[in-house]
This record gives C-alpha cells, sequence and structure tokens, in this order.
C-alpha cells in the first residue's frame, strides 16, 4: 500500500493548519494528482474522509473509477446525511464508492458530553478509522495467504533479521512500491 | 494543543519513506527544534516514540526538562525494555519524563499471527496511542471545568455555529495557539 499524497492535505505539519480544509474545496486538485500519480487500471484507491463531502474526496473517487481503479471509501454515511455536499455533482463520497467501509461517526466527531461543557467533545474518528484499515490489512493478508500467496507485510526493524526482511520485501516488490518519489 | 514539528520526521508525506528514521537518530537535532520553538517554562510537551529508544525523543525530554517543560511520554516500556538505546547516554524516552503514559505494545508492533503467515502480522500502536491521547484530553478538559475554567475545545466546522465557536477561542487565545507558523 502507497500513500497517494496531495500537497498541503495529507501532512500533519501544514501551516496555516487551515490550508488542508480549504485545498479539500478546490475544484481540479485531485485530478491534476491522479494525472501524476502511479495509479493504474486494477489498483485499489483507499479514499478516507469523515463527511465525504468536499470536492477533493468527491472527484478523487469519481476520476479513478473512470480509470478502471477500483475505490474503496472509509467515511462516515450518517456524517454524510447530516451535512450537505460542497461538490457540484451535490453527491458525496460514499456515492461513488466499489465498496464503503462507514466509520458510523456521527456528525461533530464528539462523542463526549458533560454538564460543565458548553458543547460535545472528544473526537473518535482517528481510533475507528485506523482501527477499520488494520483490520483490512490483516483480513487481506489472511485471504492472500488462503490463495497459496504470501503477503508482502513489512516487519519492525527492531525484531531480529527485520531490516533483511525488509530488504527481500523491497526488491521483490519495487516497482510497486513508490516510497523514494 | 500545538504541534511541534521536527521537519522530515512527522511528516506522513515524507520522500524518501524512511528519512524520518533517519533523522530520529540525528544528535543535535531535538535541540535546535526546541531553540527555534515558541515552547516556555511551564508548558507541558508530549512526546510520543513507540520504543523511544533513539536520540530525538531521549534528547527532546531531556532538553525541554531543563528549560523547566514538563514532558510526558507516550511510550512502550515493554518495548523499550526488548531494544537497546541507539542515544550515547543509554537510556530511554520513559526515563526523562514527569509523566510515561505506556501503551504496553510489544517488540515488533505485530498483535496477530496465522500459521500460514511467517511473521506477526497487525500493528495496533496507532490505535493505542491515539485513543491515549484523546483519553487525556477529555479527562483535561473535564479536570478544567471542575476547576471553573471553560476549556478551550475547537468544534466540527460541519455543525451549526462551529465557525463562529472556533473564531471565538481562536481570538481569546490567539497568543497560544500557533497555526500560522
Amino acid at each position: 500500500m502507497n500513500l497517494l499524497a496531495v500537497p498541503g492535505v495529507v501532512g500533519v505539519d501544514v501551516t496555516p493548519a487551515t490550508l488542508g480544509s480549504a485545498l479539500e474545496r478546490v475544484d481540479g486538485l485531485a485530478s491534476a494528482v491522479l494525472d501524476t500519480s502511479p495509479l493504474r487500471a486494477g489498483d485499489t484507491l483507499v479514499i478516507i474522509s469523515l463527511s465525504g463531502r468536499n470536492a477533493l474526496p468527491v472527484e478523487m473517487a469519481r476520476t479513478a473509477r473512470t480509470r478502471g481503479v477500483k475505490v474503496v471509501g472509509v467515511t462516515s454515511v450518517a456524517y454524510a446525511a447530516q451535512t450537505t455536499s460542497r461538490h457540484n455533482s451535490g453527491t458525496f463520497l460514499k456515492d461513488h464508492c466499489d465498496i464503503v467501509l462507514d466509520s458510523k461517526i456521527a456528525v461533530g466527531d464528539a462523542e463526549l458530553t458533560l454538564d460543565t461543557i458548553p458543547a460535545p467533545f472528544a473526537p473518535a474518528s482517528t481510533v475507528v478509522t485506523t482501527a477499520l484499515m488494520q483490520a483490512v490489512l490483516a483480513t487481506t493478508a489472511a485471504a492472500l495467504a488462503d490463495r497459496g500467496i504470501e503477503p508482502p507485510l513489512l516487519r519492525s526493524g527492531n525484531v531480529d533479521g527485520g531490516h533483511e526482511w525488509n530488504s527481500r520485501v523491497m526488491t521483490e516488490y519495487g516497482d510497486r512500491i513508490f516510497y523514494r518519489h
């Protein structure tokens, strides 16, 4: 699995912090990133967006599918239902996926309330989304193994033989692991 | 809570992907970042490192404490016990904290095994670390409210009045929120 980086959107250290949200509303950004990516027909693209309401995830999903790419959306159907689309089609990420993994996070992403605090707080979306993604990778590994294919998993560099293990995977799958560029 | 960014280390989109791990072993990097940060005595610094074995988290914790900063380390004591330190002091992040939040992740960060897959797989550290951090923030908000202080929490921009709410927090705490630089 490779990261398809959208500059200014995927980094946690982007400044100003509000730039990422602003870029999510820019039409054409998704297509520019796809045009210059190594993604090809037959690949699977995982798109993560809590509401899926913005131009970036909607355009990314629609454009990728026209190129023969399978789209998995990790998004909240309930969240989308409580907001309006910001894409000119009026649709959400959930509407353009081969598979939707529904995080079921409620609008506002705030799980707790307390009498002494004037608004709900405590977001859960990162924990739930990460758990979903790890579950997908683990079950995919098991499914490949069932078919007699050794899943190309990387190991921690802190365990004995970890670096040698990873070097073998990097060599064998080097043409599909884009960690240098 | 602000991000103290270490260039090349905190971003998920750093290339090559191996650069982050290499930078964690560079002596002097932590001090250079602290020297140029707005961190001051009385602040709390949260340092996240699974093993805490590398120069960056160890030096960051030690240097911050000499400046009167409280250090919270989110790390695995069990992981540290199974590795050797890469810092010239021979110590780990856990040895230089005012509070250790122990993620208890086992060495290798791989929770599952399967007869048909030749190595353990399925890391849990991101889920556990994120849940710990959200629990800290939620309990801190409640503790502040108990003292009669309204916790300066931001809200989702997708809920009614969210933007106005956030503008008020940004104005009131503007001198301690570093989201532009």
